[in-house]
């Protein structure tokens, strides 16, 4: 493999955040997501279609009669609530939440049929037809997310209940699946046991775990297409022109030919994701070239500035290169923590700053613009533009919401959710030998070991709102190597060492500290972080002529509470004077910033004339309060833009 | 009824159109248009889906085995076909073709069944189920269509077979449907059949039919809802959440109620000139009330400037109010042409110019738009923006098509274009006592009854190329009305009677000219034709900040043949230059229009940076030419824009 440095994850229990703005938010995930969704799981939310989850496995265990309900993949809910569970278990340890998640786990063993095979869908609606409709039913999708719930839950406490479960249930998949004559040469229809198979296999170092992930990988795509013949034995042929082809499922090509991201943007996420994976730990070349062209084009072609992906709501998917719609995006939010998933997993196979470009983008805008500030609501959809009347009336924008929604029958995204904000501990730093990654900026402590001994670091800062970050020393190898990422939005910076001018190397987005640590020690990092109006490349259609604006890796939006309604009339210089102001009051505690706009106005144009040829246009003033774009939606459906039209 | 002035229209058989324009267009119907819908009613068309319209039909009366094929509504097509030749017929009579018609009658008198029922679905499909499903399954859409194929048909040619069976199966439905205990209180899911008993009504004067057709007018919408109840017998519920809810049927309130135009498009602008033609031929003020409010609303917020209605492909719907997307637009061909039958009936309810504005606008614009320069191709959608990348690769625009397509299995715009066209002599006057009124300028030769006398009058000009008309009395009553629509587009116009400058009256949009009429009179109307750019109201977000270009009645557009790639980088300032030329070679005969522009471009934009802020925009000049824009579309899949940036 092409020398690439592979760099790890320091673990979530090597890392305190102790912030004011994660923190917010992994407070709200234990205080209100979780406790939340275990009464979903158990249908206990009034006004809410049940979830039916915990119902399936009690009666797949015997302990209940009934029919399955929900989704054929309800039982993934159950797993990312698990996981999530564990990852804060490791930070806020709670006895009683631990109970519960291992009686859940109990009854999910109980629910595991002799020969491994762990499916209440199957189980409670005929065994018989297992493995009969990979390509949509979801069983691979379901033992993936549980096998990642597994290996997190071991993890965090030890315990081996789930993890076996799931090694017997990988293995009933490796006697159905696999590249042996009387096998099915198939793969996952929603990827994501790819990953999950990958972290098994780090735990486990068991080859068969690996070796079935590379299958899936490798034989993804590959022709005769098995999807085409599994659909059309089931009487459900795949239609090449409907958007649920081939491509749909990223299955039309063998994965190292494809150089577009496509289809379902959260199996895409997940599937690149996968690859990733495998790629580092089987050291695999062209796999590892395949992961960059699709890296490539998702952050250079088909991702929104708020690190959204998925520009089409039929079938929840990529469209094309350059493809940007603000209003009628999809955007799912699963689909924005899919590309942080990819990037760290591209972080793993070289230690590029871009990936922690990518990873900030997404953790401060496109991802948690999914939950309400008090962590109670939550959007499927994540748009750049919003007028609430389309969303009611024009059924083409229906998937669209200008509020987010209590639950979801499909809830996939709210769980998501939960993991992503639950384990961000492990995002921060990433370690190679004795070089320790600083990827992201936040109050926390390190404590974790390096080959040379261990380390132990401080970090201080009131980031995104402010630049400064003060790092202190607490112990460290004396030949740590300390590299920081200089955020792709940052164009100066200062850096001390000790009050003195750092000696730093910049090699691809990160600062390298070769210095003699000791105890004490002090870093100063100040990344200037003035307000920024951005443009897209003009090939994006719709956003020619229009600009966002940015500060530091926070994206702003206009909001109708603060500007009224026609947000599309504004006008904005690009060199306008901003004027930020810390507010702590405000949406959870926000850096606002104001400006003076322009409104295009006609002196008297009456409603009921709809078109003219005589009237001209005029501006007028019309000043301006820009918030964070991922605390819209707090304050009643609004209208709201992110991209704002140019005065030229 | 509050007291407007009725007018009628002058039938096809007393104008002769013998221009350049509109002619082409009827000569297209007859020799292209006709006999390919004959042989696609045939399934004779190679490589398209088969219509099984003639073969129902044939199985329907014996004569061939087998099952039902097409939609539900597929006989509509055979009766938009006769009726279309029957308005040819009118003013190119051809022998072979009035038999091939005559012998199609034979074959639906034969396949209707002795109680004067008449739906080939029900026929073959089984006929005890007729009746059960009148929200959807077409069976008084399929009637009305008939009905007015064979009111045309027995004007046309004076045979009154298709006349009698439509008649017997009007009196079927009267039968079966209607106020009295035991009939169903029920009125068409898809209006059509409220149009055609007036027609019938003014062609036998029999009271049961206007009364048909009012019943269906008055039980609209009333509660409890007939379709409601209905669903709920079929086990398919309406779902008011849905697109397919009451309003898609404008059924969700009595429409004297109603003001604003929505659902399904084709169906409101059918059911809203049912209801002008009630209004009229019962007097009926409030009747009329609901027509002006719908129209104002249609007009004044729901109409694309090419006179395109149906914001939504999403239940081929209105949406809402100044939502004008133009680029996801449905704007069914369908929909336009309906709009212009609004028009005509609202004109005959009072002859006030807008009526006539509106009717030039969609006659020149988003009708003829539906059809190939050479009448061989169709579109469905007709959008205001197309990129064609974004029709093939962006799922939610794929109603959009960047070409005109050969047929389609829902084949119901092309042949309503035929009988559109085919009619279109029908539209240029109307008359009210001895006033004419001279509702669209073409050469044309009129021949018609006045009470006082016959009227003859010959008008030569090269609209809407150019604004010069002049007329010549061959013959008139000396105290002829002589009223000519003052387009609303034209704001300086000449006007003289032999010679001298005219005394007229403005009123309503009309120009009266009472004169003492004897042969010999000419008159002169010149209406002065600049390129106008236009904008639209500012509450239509989509079209702020840009402008369209329109001379007289045609809607002008860039497109990429002419202009190149990236039309949405373009900017233009509104009081350009502009220069015209006749071009009797290009797109069949247009009038081109060509200016210098700007492009936004950015000195040097690295394909691989998606989103900068360090980047300014510069204008560089981009010289212009727009086509009009019913004929884009006919040099290949390409780019185009209606709407452009203005330069502010």
């Amino acid at each position: 493999m092409e020398k690439t440095q592979f760099t790890t994850p320091v673990p979530v229990k090597d890392v305190r955040v102790h912030d004011s703005f994660f923190s917010d938010l992994m407070k709200i995930t234990v205080e209100k997501l979780i406790p939340y969704q275990w009464r979903a799981l158990n249908d206990e939310i009034p006004d809410a279609e049940p979830s039916y989850c915990m119902r399936n496995f009690k009666i797949a265990a015997g302990l209940e009669q009934g029919k399955h309900g929900g989704m054929v993949f309800q039982d993934s809910d159950l797993a990312k609530w698990i996981e999530a569970v564990a990852y804060s278990l490791i930070w806020n340890p709670d006895a009683a939440l631990e109970q519960t998640a291992d009686e859940a786990i109990d009854l999910i063993a109980r629910a595991q049929l002799p020969d491994g095979y762990l499916d209440t869908y199957y189980i409670l609606n005929g065994i018989e037809n297992r493995w009969t409709n990979t390509k949509d039913n979801h069983e691979m999708y379901c033992a993936g997310h549980m096998l990642e719930a597994a290996v997190a839950y071991y993890q965090a406490t030890g315990k081996r209940k789930l993890l076996d479960v799931m090694i017997a249930c990988v293995a009933h998949i490796a006697s159905v699946i696999g590249p042996e004559e009387g096998k099915l040469h198939t793969y996952p229809g929603h990827e994501v046991l790819e990953m999950a198979l990958c972290k098994l296999y780090e735990v486990t170092r068991d080859e068969r775990h690996l070796q079935l992930a590379k299958y899936f990988i490798d034989e993804r795509g590959a022709s005769p297409s098995y999807f085409v013949a599994e659909g059309e034995r089931n009487n459900r042929p795949v239609n090449p022109r409907s958007a649920f082809n081939l491509h749909y499922y990223q299955a039309d090509r063998p994965v190292r030919e494809q150089d577009t991201a496509q289809g379902h943007a959260v199996r895409a996420g997940y599937l690149y994701s996968g690859m990733a994976d495998v790629a580092r730990l089987t050291e695999d070349d062209s796999l590892y070239e395949a992961c960059c062209k699709l890296w490539y084009d998702i952050t250079r072609r088909q991702m929104y500035l708020t690190g959204t992906i998925g520009q089409s709501a039929m079938a929840e998917s990529f469209s094309f290169d350059y493809d940007l719609p603000n209003d009628l995006v999809y955007g799912e939010t699963c689909a924005a923590i899919s590309l942080a998933f990819f990037a760290q997993r591209m972080l793993r196979l070289a230690p590029r700053g871009e990936y922690g470009d990518i990873m900030e983008r997404v953790l401060y805008n496109g991802s948690i613009s999914g939950m309400s500030l008090d962590g109670t609501k939550f959007f499927y959809v994540n748009p750049l533009e919003v007028d609430p009347i389309r969303c009611e009336k024009n059924h083409q924008f229906r998937h669209v919401k200008p509020e987010r929604q209590k639950w979801f029958g499909c809830a996939c995204c709210p769980p998501n959710l939960g993991r992503l904000l639950a384990s961000l501990p492990g995002y921060l730093y990433h370690t190679s030998g004795n070089t320790v990654f600083v990827n992201l900026y936040t109050t926390n402590d390190l404590k974790t070991k390096l080959p040379s001994g261990e380390v132990a670091l401080s970090m201080k800062t009131n980031y995104p709102w402010d630049g400064k970050i003060s790092m202190k020393i607490d112990a460290a190898p004396q030949e740590m190597l300390l590299a920081l990422r200089k955020p792709g939005w940052c164009r100066t910076f200062t850096l001390m060492v000790n009050g003195a001018v750092a000696d730093y190397t910049l090699r691809d987005g990160f600062l390298y500290l070769a210095y003699s640590w000791s105890a004490g020690d002090c870093v100063e990092f100040v990344l200037d972080m003035p307000v920024e109006t951005v443009r897209a490349n003009p090939r994006v259609a719709e956003d020619i002529g229009k600009i966002a604006v940015q500060r530091g890796p926070v994206v702003y939006c206009l909001e109708e509470p603060d500007n009224g309604k026609n947000l599309q009339r504004i006008y904005l210089q690009a060199d306008a004077a901003f004027a930020c102001r810390y507010e702590p009051e405000a949406l959870g505690g926000i850096v606002s910033i104001e400006t003076d706009g322009e409104e295009l106005i006609f002196a008297s144009w009456d409603d009921d004339v709809l078109y003219d040829g005589q009237k001209s246009p005029s501006f007028q003033p019309r000043h301006l309060r820009f918030i964070p774009y991922y605390a819209w939606a707090n304050r009643g459906p609004a209208e709201m833009t992110v991209w704002v039209r140019e005065k030229l």
